[in-house]
């Protein structure tokens, strides 16, 4: 038997329960958000610090608070959003579990780039690749949203899904990356649109009242 | 469709189930209290001592130790009146989903200030900034509160309540704010008040017979 | 209303479910284990070694190691009993969830004198202070266990109980302090004390047949 | 009475539900996943780089970001090879506890030899000990892989097994160490078959219809 010639056939099985995914993903969630608290510690501090001083050096640090900021809301979203999408789902196949932990590296990635953006906010690549991230995350998401929309979503959720929804998430890619190309032009600008996209998804976009709101 | 036209529309909708809410918040809480351990890594320690020039290095990381253990315990207070606050409600709306991401965002947070006034236990601004973060947690947390009062709370608990739970807890904003004024006179005295706040939340506010401890 | 005069009248109620302290616990209990290996990035290796001397390097650094292995099965070992203990108690009230807590504190507070005792494996003081800190661990975690048995268990596990289960459990705190007083003789005979008590609380000492283990 | 007289008989005791056994691996596995991009820490950046000499940088630690995606995807296969060992087992007694928390050690170590790996990918020890760990992990799932076949599994479930997939199970270990073999002649084979392994193990293979692809 060549143990790779079913490699694709065997992610189609499995009927695997969702808690402990979900167990899995907000582990991961939580460490991701809280971990970002360790990117303030590269702030340098001088060593005997007066207050004038200490004070100096904490405003001078404002972009790594902005970008940890940003980043825990990018965060939370994303954990607001993919809660959903295991509640659309009704089961797991390694498919979809698969995709989930793809997605999940990226998502534990994040203080990586929050860190480089923060250490360096007038560095267009370093700020430039936060967006880039986000972007690549977002995608993971929406790759994760159609699968699950394709094979594993229980029938009465699937019909309160906005037919248009894929469509829509891809908001979060493009302006992800329209803020990394404009942090070429001025890291502000990136600042500015990495913090404004969350907005967007600040709730699921998948029901489909979204679409109707006045109803 | 302006996207963010019914940004605070979609706010108010919603009807998430509690169990993920509880594991994404303990886990941020979990790691956070742990996360604070790796603040004793910045006790700056001699390279090959003896036993008296250790024990003496971290009798001198006293302040490291005492904001760690004030740390925690703070932590844990926010812990088990969250445990509260989230049993009082009987569902989540998106409003308070995101009331409640800020608030542990300010919770994850925490490592950072307590590091800072262990680190520069002589600096007012050092060990006031822990004092106003401890307020700022306190003001979210009254926010989730009162956010959970008037939209989702489950009749029957919400007769359990004490009508001024609200007006008293600002007692925990007004006393950090305190310790942090005292800070700039005598830095022990900003301890002390940060040690002796959590006493007067080691248990949940919102109960009626709180209000008549004679009962 | 003085706030401070009911402190420990309050601290005997409330009737909390077990779930959410279980989720604490097992969160702090999983990032200490897991933060322990943050310990080993303390090992100084050369810049650009050959083979060679990154293996000397490493097996210079077997005191990291041990230090890490001990203390991940005492951990381990704390979790193992905690779970029993938890499910020994019917519910909580706000003395047991507090104890919890500061037994909590404790246990997150391992890594730190893991990384002294795996830095300074010579020095009598760093290798005794990891007795004392499991020392103090285990009377914290025999205290938890006095109060349920006292005021929250479950009477018909109450009835499995080995009515010498507390006196039993002292073994623990004699054994660590046993350790730390050795270290002072030498080194070796800490760690090898630290290594073998867990063994003694491989399985939880609470229920009645262990003490007749012919059964 | 002779307290480590009876150890071993001791281990085959207990009926332990599974939660928190779930709980503790599960959120072992999401610290030590997330954990894995404080490696990226170690990258060396300089003070103020240029977009392009920052670039240049990142590119140079493209093994470390190598070394950390092939991390990443090893503990979520582990992860959910191991989600299904437990749903294979009905109960656990303290052997299979311990069995558990060996391997988990070892899972939580992952970070320093990814780390060491991402540090020093031309040097064979620090390459080949990626594999040494990942085929210690591997022999120590399939050590509680068996004593979960042996003593704790559902019947059901048991009749669900393929027969052969504890021989199977050695294809994971002898890859490992075959990468760690060759890291000897070019570490770029090393990392090509640690990237490969885990492709075998894309899902668990103790089901039967995994011997019979065409079902």
């Amino acid at each position: 038997m060549n143990p790779f010639q079913n490699l694709f056939f065997r992610l189609k099985e499995g009927n695997l329960p969702l808690g402990r995914i979900e167990a899995f993903s907000d582990g991961i969630f939580a460490v991701a958000a809280t971990l970002l608290v360790m990117d303030l510690k590269d702030i340098s501090l001088p060593a005997h610090p007066t207050p004038l001083e200490l004070g100096r050096a904490l405003v001078a640090a404002l972009p790594q608070f902005l970008s940890w900021m940003i980043s825990f809301v990018i965060v939370a979203k994303f954990w607001l959003n993919h809660h959903h999408l295991l509640h659309l789902a009704g089961h797991a196949d390694y498919g979809m579990v698969w995709i989930n932990s793809i997605f999940l590296m990226f998502q534990s990635l994040v203080p990586f780039p929050t860190a480089l953006m923060g250490q360096y906010p007038n560095n267009p690549l370093a700020v430039g690749l936060f967006g880039v991230t986000m972007a690549v995350n977002t995608i993971l998401f929406i790759g994760l949203y159609a699968y699950i929309l394709k094979r594993t979503a229980r029938p009465e959720m699937l019909a309160l899904e906005d037919p248009l929804v894929l469509r829509k998430s891809w908001v979060g890619p493009v302006s992800y990356l329209t803020g990394a190309g404009l942090a070429w032009v001025h890291p502000a600008l990136a600042f500015g649109i990495y913090f404004a996209t969350p907005l967007f998804f600040i709730t699921p976009l998948h029901r489909k009242h979204m679409a109707r709101p006045g109803r």
